[in-house]
């Protein structure tokens, strides 16, 4: 594509880099970013600079954070005593997005897969463990994908955890809320069986 | 949504108020820029403000250009008798990219749109009449959208160019190359037997 300018076209080149941008959507933002005012622009590429040069990972979580440690671990207010164990961020936001959980997290920045590479020394699994072993963590809610990797993984921590006295579970797999029993897959529905809650 | 970090929620912010892209995507791409090396999203917040602060406007056609001149006005093969007058800068890429057109263009910034309180004193149409009555002039294409403010536009032009000795012209409506002819509607059908191409 022509362009008529080298400054559009290296705009259009690098945000079309960008995941789930294509190179029409890119000349779109970026005739956008041409047309909007100016300091909205500036706004823009300074939010993504400052996001890149100031982001931290909190020192006891490793989730994303402000400073060494992230909101959640700092507050006064959560349940010390409950770590959930994450693949990554957005599991984090999900989750707190529920309202349902007041614990700590622990994200492992992936799950074990030979095929990617990723062994246990790979994830924050060692620091997981450090933090099991501490007084006040009674219980390890293990929140990973329903996927071959996060079951390994699922099993290798829980091995690893044995003997440290903490109860570990799972979060439950069943039938989505609102979903209709019988598109639900076979393996799903077998679960949810298997597991079901008691009422009386 | 609960980001856990203030730098990121900025910067979703910002990314989420460029077209197309919601509160989800933008999440997706904050943490894309996270993960990716850090010389790369600075490259694109680098090729973001360049593009804001260094963008010029073509004295002669108002396309856009890296510098006074426009890399169209300025080159040396074109041919500079004809000039084709189009709505917006992507017009212009749109006919290049046909690579059937070799003369100059003329960029209006949008047509007469009573609504939006757009009139011919906020379009480059006093310039364009200008250029018209330069010595080397002897043709307008007008290839504006078909609708009713370009349709209002283009006659606007032409009365302004009657009296300036250039033939005006507009580009040519009818079934598109490629597409069916009983789907096409009737009022493109019916122009495009008015103004029917001799074969013979």
């Amino acid at each position: 594509m022509n362009f008529s300018s080298k400054l559009v076209e290296d705009a259009v080149n690098e945000i079309s880099k960008l995941p789930g941008i294509g190179k029409k959507s890119a000349l779109r933002i970026a005739l956008h970013l041409l047309r909007q005012e100016e300091g909205q622009s500036l706004a823009l590429s300074g939010a993504i600079v400052k996001l890149r040069q100031n982001i931290c990972y909190c020192k006891h979580c490793f989730n994303i954070a402000d400073a060494d440690v992230c909101s959640i671990c700092a507050a006064k207010t959560r349940n010390r005593a409950t770590i959930c164990v994450v693949e990554g961020v957005t599991d984090v936001m999900a989750i707190e997005n529920t309202g349902q959980y007041n614990g700590l997290y622990h994200v492992l920045g992936g799950v074990i897969s030979p095929m990617e590479g990723l062994g246990p020394a790979d994830l924050k699994i060692p620091q997981l463990v450090a933090r099991a072993k501490e007084p006040g963590t009674t219980e390890i809610i293990l929140a990973l994908s329903s996927t071959m990797e996060a079951d390994t993984t699922a099993f290798y921590i829980t091995r690893q955890l044995q003997g440290t006295g903490v109860s570990v579970s799972a979060i439950a797999r069943g039938v989505p809320v609102g979903s209709e029993l019988e598109y639900t897959d076979e393996i799903t529905l077998g679960r949810s069986i298997t597991a079901r809650t008691a009422y009386l």
